[in-house]
């Protein structure tokens, strides 16, 4: 993608990526995303989870929604996805870090209208979070479809951000007795709590069995 | 707070929490945050670690960010932190659901120029991400002040909203042969990895043992 004047890395340029293989990857690893667009001149910022299917962000939300309804508009928004690997811990304070891989995207979101587009991109979400849910569940039925709002965002302007490794550090400082590294963040998931008005004898799915596999 | 209409929580409105110890507690067991701010009518979404001491945000970075430099001319922005729990699972894919915990701000911006309050702000971001790790640094220098630029938001327009809980199918759903529950998300720190440049004979640090004890 060509790293337009304003997607492009202006602090830390060199931790700017602008291939679509890097940006993919860091969309595809996570699922939730901030979406911000102007109203009545003000930014708003709402927290949405999203699947990416091809060159698309795909998000989903109730028919009346306001964001979607401001989304649909086809004003220019932006989305941003963070994952947090891991604190730098500097010799000085002012070297401490964040470890993290994000992206941001620039774009013009269009309310998706087939029927056929708007299915599969509900499955896309789904397998975003959890793949393969989909074959497992009670699918959406025409009430439930026609109070569901489908809206892409064509990824055409983005950026990665990735800062990674130890902390650096000014030349001096490094004989300081002071402790320096890096204290990794990983997101886990836990065992499942079932339901508690879940039917005796159902047993945990494949789709949550593999989010355990590896 | 008063829920004025910017931050009142529509869809799902039962989930909404205005009150702060709610938001407050929601703002101090994270340290990322997700700001908006209008430039050139275009919303442009930056994310950035914070702090809060009372009814402030302070965040900071390079004296010549483009951000910071947008920011301190006292716009509207939007600020978001959004806390992941759990994935919940139902029978039906409508009513597939996460736990979450996000509180969203809107205020504007000032550039905090006073010294005494520059510094404080150093500390109270970096005891948001590690407490007590200020204490064990080599403090900012004044070059170091120079380069560095602070930004608080009072926090006067602020929600909360939250889910939690199993998941909520349609009645009839119930009696479906499909697992439903929450698949908690927790996030871990791991071992420390200490820098590759460490001088020999440098224990992890108590802000680092700290971290651990939970």
């Amino acid at each position: 993608m060509k790293p337009t004047d304003k997607i492009k890395v202006k602090r830390a340029s060199k931790r700017g990526f602008y291939d679509k293989e890097t940006v993919y990857k860091i969309l595809d690893n996570n699922f939730i995303c901030q979406i911000a667009f102007v109203h009545k001149e003000y930014p708003v910022i709402i927290p949405t989870i999203y699947g990416r299917e091809n060159d698309c962000i795909y998000i989903h939300g109730a028919t009346v929604s306001r964001m979607l309804v401001e989304l649909e508009k086809g004003f220019t928004i932006s989305i941003n996805v963070t994952q947090t690997d891991g604190i730098v811990m500097a010799r000085s304070a002012f070297h401490h870090s964040l470890n993290y891989q994000s992206v941001t995207i620039f774009g013009k979101a269009e309310l998706v209208t087939n029927e056929i587009e708007r299915n599969n991109a509900l499955k896309i979400i789904s397998d975003q979070v959890i793949p393969d849910r989909w074959e497992e569940v009670r699918l959406p039925n025409e009430k439930e479809l026609k109070a569901t709002k489908i809206i892409k965002i064509p990824i055409t302007e983005a950026s990665a951000k990735i800062r990674k490794g130890p902390p650096v550090d000014d030349k001096p400082d490094y004989d300081l007795p002071i402790w320096a590294g890096v204290i990794p963040i990983k997101k886990m998931f836990e065992q499942p709590i079932s339901d508690p008005d879940l039917k005796e004898g159902i047993p945990i799915p494949d789709s949550v069995n593999k989010l355990f596999k590896d």
